[in-house]
């Protein structure tokens, strides 16, 4: 098994505004899709769409304003059954984010993709707290001829 | 051992000038730290300077337009004795890069903010070479408090 890791930095006095952007439709819209859909309660399952295709999540755990975690429940056959997890600490005048996106079967050249992706998206994540305007799909930015 | 993997393709026709810049001290200043000196020949040791500190490379291997190799002799604690290694392969208008920072001891916080900021790097790597300007350190994305 084998995971994805990411840290940023979100400056903010408010660790809520990061933890919304995880735990609400309109603000999961902000950073990662624009076309999100599906219930953020724990229990409920998140239905995220790229122009490719998309991923439902079940809301595994919510602790707010500390943490949040995902069990994928459909989309591509490598992400079934993995994990993502966030969370969330306040240090000073930032939110720290820690992100695991976990238990991957292999380090397939998907995955590597998914990394860079994941990274991206999470500076749009950032980007959403700390100015109000996000980089989600399909305004994202491209990485590859994968997009 | 853990790994960071992340993927980009180059918007290019000519994979030997993404592979210049992983190879020349110019390239390299281009898109990671324009502190950058050393000897890039195989056998040679690349000096990178960050401003808070930096990272001694010697490149292991050198193989035209296909695979780069470092392995980092000095550093912080967590990153001696890991390597690098960067595969290139041309796919249609995309040269494709395939990167591994591998033989983390483990999955400290640090290694989650490096795995971030060397995507954030690649996309520098990206950008140089399509569009001539990178965003090498100090003129870098700050991703969070550590930058």
């Amino acid at each position: 098994m084998v995971d994805i890791l990411h840290r940023v930095g979100v400056k903010t006095p408010q660790p809520e505004k990061v933890y919304d952007a995880l735990t609400t439709i309109e603000g999961l819209a902000g950073w990662w899709t624009e076309d999100t859909k599906g219930s953020a309660a724990e229990g409920g399952v998140l239905e995220f769409r790229f122009l490719p295709g998309g991923f439902d999540m079940e809301v595994v755990e919510l602790r707010p304003r500390e943490r949040v975690s995902w069990r994928v429940v459909d989309g591509p056959e490598e992400w079934i059954g993995t994990t993502v997890d966030w969370n969330l600490r306040q240090d000073g005048d930032y939110t720290i984010v820690l992100f695991r996106h976990q238990g991957w079967a292999a380090p397939v050249e998907f995955m590597h993709h998914c990394s860079t992706k994941w990274a991206s998206y999470l500076l749009s994540l950032k980007s959403l707290v700390e100015t109000g305007e996000g980089a989600p799909s399909p305004r994202d930015v491209p990485i590859s001829d994968w997009h």
